[in-house]
């Protein structure tokens, strides 16, 4: 049977049908009223989103564009940054630094292992003559899992005065991102993750300390020049073309995520995690992170007894269940559970029942069956 | 009466129906072999769109990001260019390469005429050190509906050895370029123009020869860095998260195109290019470019005796026909009209016909009602 894919991967996430039909629509002038009318209600509804009063603003572009934007947009060659580095994203944002000709210094923990927040403390607070200039984390790490101690992270950061920039892609619209009250100079995230849209826009929300340090940064920059989209955004316009019907879609998303309310949105993320977690438990199957630091967006598991890869193969094919496979060195090792953005609680019953047949369909012998839905109804209910 | 617009700009321009609903479709995983598959096609597609061996990149960018790529990824610091500029974009290109500190030399025309290729000639030829690096050039200047004469001057530049990079964002899918016969090194563009998408996606096809010039070129970049896409694309996949949806879309857009055929595509424009100027010339409307230069995308129109933003809003306000409007100097000066992309004849018909009857209403009386459709049918059956 065709065409009835479920998504349970950390992005692209489901996308619920009214945003997909408001895509749909025939294209409207970007340089319309209509289009700056729109832009408008969408600038106030990222705001909310973002817990801030500051302006977030809105690239084509994946969430990498977004965040690389983010960076180099405040910064200069030579900078002296700290990066936190648990994962392939947290990898990635190395790996933009070096690209710039920044002083990168890695804050390291193990894939699947929170990174620890004292370790940034101790290089703040030795850094009196205030060389560093910003501290990069991945608030929730998509390639394991983890979610990092931001706030107590971005407490040392403004304690020291850099600039505390956060890959929020697979945290905002999932987990609690307050980025005012938790002191936040860098927000970004994409399109296809707790929006509940299509991949394609990507986000910074950018405090006025950052802004500060835009008039004397010096990376090269034109298309991710944001400063551009500040001046352009707040006439409700875009500096460049922008993907008027993904804007559709936005608004339409947006919509739906005010009217369930952020602590709903949040909670919901919560029980969910809980729920595949306290399944996999039940299975008998390793969860990858511990619960003190766990994602509420996506859930990595390291099963032994039986394939991940053949795991994912079998609830695709079976059940047209999509997971995700590990990434770099853990390809093989572990499959990872996006519940993330569009995702109901019936979703949740939904996956882990295919997966208990799946595993018992592989001659997994570690499993009572019904146990894993069990746990899952369990602390759905809870 | 609502939600009967018709789009007249040179982008977004019309889309057709079985590309909206195809956008509208659930998402899949980016990263699995039905992706793989579609993104195999597209790249077949896109060969055979841009007339060339050479692969075609796709980013999710506007045509800036896309050109801003073309450019940065084989330049180094310092690097000598030429950039031809008769128009908004050969600005914004001008623009680009001092963001870079690139070492920028204009070769320009005044708005509204083509740039001589013998001032390309002249500087190339007396560039025996070799030290310029590449011309940059806008082949279709949609803010004049100008078109540049990128054949000769692409002959020029391969004759001196510097890169030939062109911005064909309203020229591709609209105007003849074919990148192997002319020697192009680097064409740029995107979705909404001629490809009769949505905005969202940015395209870059790259010769070899500028490929050579990646390996050295030292200018910084991560998300626009093309390297990344190419490695990736050659194994049908990205290196960041695509914009789905905006795929799906660009799919049944390139089948169209084909079934279309790329003759039909290219006759289709400059037939409804001709009947609009040939309207505009029977109404007394003076043309902003001249016939030898003329874009087959776009034809600008500067009114004698009405005013060009009175002509905009009453098309919009009683035929909700939206036509552009002049930039930076020639705002209120010319108005734009697109013929670009997902445009029939009949649209071209209905445009002129609005026209007619806006101009009678705005009390201008240098015209005989009916002539500019009466002249706009004549070329149109010609």
């Amino acid at each position: 049977m065709d065409s009835k894919l479920m998504l349970m991967i950390p992005g692209p996430t489901p996308v619920p049908e009214p945003v997909l039909l408001a895509m749909a629509k025939h294209p409207i002038g970007h340089r319309s009223k209509d289009f700056e009318g729109l832009l408008a209600e969408v600038r106030t509804q990222l705001k909310w989103l973002h817990q801030t009063e500051n302006e977030v603003l809105v690239l084509a572009s994946s969430g990498t564009g977004a965040m690389e934007a983010g960076m180099i947009n405040f910064l200069s060659a030579g900078d002296r940054v700290l990066v936190g580095n648990n994962g392939k994203f947290g990898e990635r944002w190395v790996k933009v630094c070096q690209a710039y000709g920044l002083q990168v210094e890695e804050v390291t923990a193990e894939w699947g292992k929170p990174i620890d927040p004292q370790a940034f403390q101790t290089l703040l607070e030795a850094d009196t003559a205030k060389t560093i200039k910003a501290v990069i984390l991945t608030h929730s790490e998509t390639s394991t899992g983890v979610l990092n101690d931001l706030q107590t992270i971005s407490g040392y950061t403004n304690a020291h005065g850099a600039l505390m920039m956060v890959d929020a892609v697979t945290s905002l619209g999932a987990s609690n991102v307050p980025m005012d009250a938790w002191g936040l100079d860098v927000v970004a995230s994409g399109s296809q993750k707790g929006y509940m849209m299509p991949p394609g826009l990507g986000f910074v929300a950018v405090s006025p300390k950052a802004w500060e340090a835009y008039k004397t940064a010096t990376l090269p920059k034109f298309y991710l020049d944001l400063g551009k989209y500040l001046k352009a955004q707040q006439k409700n316009s875009t500096p460049f073309t922008p993907p008027v019907n993904l804007f559709y879609g936005l608004k339409v998303a947006l919509d739906m995520m005010q009217k369930e309310g952020l602590e709903a949105i949040f909670a919901r993320h919560l029980r969910q995690r809980n729920a595949t977690r306290a399944a996999m438990r039940a299975m008998g199957l390793p969860l990858f992170a511990a619960d003190e630091a766990a994602s509420p967006a996506i859930t990595a598991v390291a099963p032994v007894g039986v394939e991940a890869e053949q795991i994912r193969a079998t609830m695709k094919k079976r059940f047209d269940i999509l997971l995700a496979g590990g990434q770099d060195h853990l390809k093989g090792k572990i499959f990872r559970v996006g519940h993330l953005g569009f995702v109901s609680d019936r979703d949740i019953l939904t996956a882990i029942s295919g997966l208990e047949a799946t595993l018992l369909d592989l001659g997994y012998d570690q499993l009572t069956p019904g146990a894993g839905v069990a746990a899952a109804a369990a602390a759905l209910i809870a």
